[in-house]
């Protein structure tokens, strides 16, 4: 049966892996992921606008990015009602399991892709064995694949364990010493990779009632056999943009007509870097891409820029951030050109609690495949799962952001990027173990 | 007569506007002014590697750019044999006349378009009268169709005006009183817009015995009826290119490792601009066009900038093209990046001489259609016709570039430019009558 | 006598030489050129603010620094009138001769020192003849002693040459035929080194109702026997300090605290001289001095700045005062500093007028000691002198601004500068046959 | 007795007070140190050049700034084998007390005052009691003096505890239970307020076999009563100068000669900020003085500036300083000028070690006065204790850098700073008793 689990974990993961969608494009995934659930049997099945909150999404691109991902999704045999709950930047779901009276409990996983081809070299296993992506161009390849995987294998388990509330499993069965009993929500958030959903789905309403939320990321540099029950120290984050608008005129001619928008970008540039260190822990900048002007003899009237800053608190983004705005407003001021700096997406800081580390510890000890126990780890990246560890914790609840261990060929976000799926049972070995520990000996 | 010459040189000019070819791939352009001059019945041709030195083009595109149009000219019917002296990059063609002994005298004019989509709107006379641009996306946006129409309405206006050496003119009819003897060689000159071509053809040989070199431009805010006997002082002007290369890393969880080309070329440009002003005169610095980078949240790897330096004098341009690939170099060494300034073209400074601008100034003011002649104007701009002029001015020769006035509804290198035809004639006839005065009256 | 003389200007020009006095603390000097007018005889002599438009006055020294040298005046016995009417910054005279009717004449002169230490060597002419400064630290390396000199000479060459209106010269000596009708004003201008005085002088009423302004410089590289009959484009000019106010914070502790007046003015320099080239013609910026914080380990909380800016028309200047003014504003607001720019003092541009300048040419090719005469050469740098010319010339009358050669063994402004003394007589000679020659025939 | 003790401590701070002296100028204060060593009666005494390692001394004066101090202590008495001894920069001693078997105890306090004008305010306890500084313009501002009264303090306790192998105390007499056997080495460190004097002690000779050592601090914000057992985190630091050398031109003139040392140092302070921060923990870098240039209208010759880089590791100072003096040569060789960086002075990180903390807390608790002990606290800030705690530890010892709380009405480095003399008794019963404790139970 081990194998049967395993290959079920396996099979659902390659299916995800061949048809990667990126970010509020996960058209075709949510759906997939509606099926499952449906099959399962789960009480209530929440879908894209139904399980996020508008207002608060980030990042979501142009209709013009993502009618054909729609599209696209409709000729796969994606059903109308599903493609309606999705659209316009709708993606995502939430399936909710009741079994009996305890405690809430939340799952997140994230479900997009990224914009990476992904390789067809031989040893690069989906491709030698006919799992490669079929969207070209686009790659599951930093694991979400496996994530979601892993939270439906999860979620099955737990149904099997208990009583429904709905009558739907005999109440003559016996109860296996496992079981749990209390509510539980799984989270497939969209767009990830592009800090966009978190927020939004952390402001949808299915959060509110969760007293523990459990997240977690395969890999990392951690392999298999290996977990860290919770990560500490993200990284908060924000990505901006801002395009400088100055005057273009004649750069023989008239240099002195117009306003640069050239030199405002460099002024910017140089003064985002020299924004002052802060005395209360690390902070990040960067200007990472940047496009505009027309010609060499034409002075420039439209810079586009693209950056970011990070905090080891949200208070150390958050001052970055104001300085960045700073800076930008003033280089346009010096070179007579306007900037909108806008806020693209942002993530807050979150730490694992304690106690919850300590009880998805004691748990993995003794889950088959576990070799090694990590308690705690610095993560030193950004996550926007961090929307929704705050959102719980701030009303009274437990969160922890588990690493779950897996041999990786080659870096996260590489062409050759791959899991080794033998830490998907475990993964979902933890997960359902701490759920029912969770329902027994609340912490 | 007069109309049907009017009519000869505006259906030229509207054949020639209906086909613009960008810089260095004018082949069909080259091959129906070769038609032409064989019309006419020059006395030699050479065309393309004929007329050009090889090795002195600047900013000759890669094949991938060449060979579309090459494909283009040749599905358009043009002969093999004018491809195969154009290919790779060698438009252009020199027609010479030798019509008895007298001193040569050389006229230069342009002959590329420009990347710029034409208007269609019923107000722009090219798209209501049915010769707008048949190569979508590139126009004659600065008048070089009006110059080829010239330029052919001269020679055949010489051709026709005295005996011919090769005796194809019967030496029984009387000779007129505006008749020509010497040496008429007419230079069409590719690639002027992106100063590619003037040092190719100025080294191409043709121009060694040359003893007055005429060249000339239309419009330029001068209406119709204004000719400029000769501009002075354009700027002498250098065109570079530069990729910063560093190293790419992530900006969160790495960001001192690997080299920040954003960096590098935010110091570079802040730099530039900042190269002391000249006691010597007039000096410019532009870099107009930036791109680089790939997300917020990645050290950028690799920035390329575009930009120009211009001076009073050549020796200006040469100090700013010096201190600016100082700075350059500078700016990489800082941030730890490579990159290798690249100049793609320049053109140095040359004057119209004054005697040459006198003599055209008095022919000028007989010419029919001429209300005013201005001696002389200063340019504020660039132009490669300085090769040709100061490789016949250094050799003891002289030249005078020269404006033709006509009236145009919106400026040059605009969607909506376009010419008054009645221009050409006008042109025709300084062009003419100045050639025929040279020959009898040397200054 | 020819002798006389000029022993006489030399003796003067010496007295002159051992007390130097700078800007608006020429008390002595002052003192000491009233009391050769009083012995010549003016009819009015207008002292200090009589003179002056205080309002206008520019870079007025703070009375710490004024009072030590009206307090050496007092001691070196210069009466208390003097001293009252001269007090808080009001050096300079005016003397006024009125001798029939005719045009007002001006002759416009400068008369302070700079701050250096003339040499000792004994090859420097002033150290080995007993005329070196006895005011140590300051010293006359420019040749305003020469130039009050010949000033004096100048109106005791006219105040012999014709009948007083006082009486003072009784009516029946005969007139010489290089006699002088009219007005001449003769304007000792204080501050003209930190262009302080030119303005307050312009607008100090004497100004306005003259007909021709005369001014004068000596050297600057032509030799003994050489006249510029007058001099253009000086370039306008203004000089500006700027204090950025910060915040100053422990380097190690608290990095983001207090604003860095250091940043805000590296910035500041670096955009300072990335202000944009004109199309109208040569401009210039300089940051000439900076000072500023306190240790290695201090955020700097105070930083100075002294930068100038120049331009070949006033415009031009103006162009680039705003635009300095404008980066310093914003590289203030980037750093969270504040920042004053101030005007120390400014001058204008003014050209000599060509009449003018043609009739003194003529008349300095008559007078003994000149053997070249050079019509007009362009200046390069600034002089306050601008400002009166320009009030003459907007009122319809003609200014020059001549130069005077001498041999000078080493540049104006270092240590040993020095003049040779046979340019006094020259200078004297052609300053009056110009204003005689001027009352005889008005051009 | 307590109240004895007390006033003597008070005694002898207050002497110290009164005669500040600035690093490497510590003549008086050495030669005091000397006589109280030689009163007490210690084993050996290690002066000046006895206890230092020439070679490795930094931030050392010239000899024009180290003579006078010299002089000063010789008209107050110094006898002259002391000032010999410490002549040419080489201050500071080492009392060494050998006292039976047992471990090498280090004790390391500062001896140094700063350049301040100290406090003549009634409520200034110094002004008002009469031991306010003797050295105009110089203060004990951070402690120093007491630092001195501690170490002297502690060696006169622990000398009265035990048989003195010298036999200077009667084997007859009792032991005390507190005794000490072991060997006590106290080292009188010049020059740690420009942390010039920390390498050169640690490399003396006298720490080699040392196995525990002990250093302290007063004050910082902790009242009197408190004990911090160890001090974790001082930043690594290195303080450099560097003049950028250009040649001068005048500013209107010549614009474009020489090499303009203001923009190579604006170039280089704007990128000297933006050095990347570092994934390994924090930075620092800061431009703290800057001065230079003449006048406005002249191309700036010199400019120099004052620059500090810290990191949290010695190997994030490294990174910095080693990133910075790349950033000093690219803006000079941009600008084209010289620049040679140069390290005035640098400190190392070094951690107090957990069971040495542990012992110092527990001993402190049971110290009379001692109200609170806290066992850690970061530190932040940089001190050349870290070359001898390296030292100590890098050969297998411990140390620990404790902190002595004192009531202070002001912060440490203002003219009002003042410490409560309490504290004085209460930091030599925390020591002896250690020092002790440490002979008994070796950790």
């Amino acid at each position: 049966m081990v194998h049967d689990v395993r290959s079920r974990l396996s099979e659902l993961r390659r299916e995800f892996h061949r048809c990667p969608e990126p970010g509020w494009r996960e058209f075709r995934t949510t759906a997939r992921i509606v099926e499952e659930l449906e099959r399962i049997g789960v009480d209530e099945i929440a879908v894209g606008r139904e399980a996020l909150s508008t207002d608060q999404r980030m990042a979501v691109p142009d209709s013009s990015e993502l009618e054909p991902w729609l599209e696209r999704a409709r000729e796969a045999g994606v059903r109308e009602d599903l493609l309606e709950r999705t659209a316009d930047g709708h993606t995502g779901v939430v399936g909710v399991l009741e079994q009996g009276s305890g405690p809430t409990i939340g799952l997140r996983v994230d479900m997009d892709g990224i914009s990476m081809t992904e390789s067809d070299l031989a040893e690069h296993r989906p491709a030698a064995e006919g799992f490669r992506s079929e969207h070209e161009g686009y790659m599951h390849a930093c694991g979400h694949d496996a994530h979601i995987a892993m939270a439906l294998g999860t979620i099955e388990a737990i149904a099997g364990s208990g009583d429904r509330l709905d009558g739907s499993r005999s109440s003559s069965e016996p109860r296996s010493d496992g079981g749990f009993e209390g509510t539980l929500k799984v989270f497939f958030q969209p767009a990830e990779e592009i800090s966009g959903g978190g927020k939004a789905m952390a402001e949808g309403g299915y959060l509110e009632d969760v007293d523990y939320l459990l997240a977690l990321h395969v890999g990392l540099d951690h392999p298999t056999g290996e977990i860290v029950a919770g990560v500490e120290k993200p990284l908060a984050m924000a990505h901006l943009t801002a395009t400088f608008e100055g005057a273009s005129a004649h750069a023989g001619k008239a240099p002195n007509e117009g306003g640069n928008a050239m030199q405002a970008a460099a002024t910017a540039i140089q003064n985002a870097y020299a924004i002052p260190r802060h005395s209360d822990g690390q902070t990040r900048v960067n200007v990472g891409r940047i496009e505009g002007g027309t010609a060499s003899n034409v002075i420039a009237e439209e810079i586009t820029i693209d950056a970011e800053v990070r905090g080891e608190t949200t208070g150390l983004m958050e001052y970055m951030r104001t300085e960045l705005e700073r800076v930008l407003y003033a280089a346009a001021e010096m070179h007579d050109c306007d900037v909108t700096p806008r806020v693209i997406s942002e993530s807050p800081r979150a730490d694992s609690h304690p106690a919850l580390r300590e009880l998805i510890g004691s748990v993995a000890r003794e889950v088959e495949g576990v070799d090694r126990v990590i308690p705690s780890t610095e993560f030193g990246v950004s996550e926007d799962v961090t929307y929704l560890m705050n959102r719980v914790q701030d009303g009274g609840g437990l969160a922890s952001y588990m690493l779950v261990g897996t041999d990786h060929p080659t870096n996260h976000h590489t062409p050759t990027f791959d899991i080794d799926e033998r830490s998907l049972e475990i993964g979902v070995g933890v997960l359902s173990e701490t759920i029912a520990e969770l329902s027994r000996r609340p912490v």
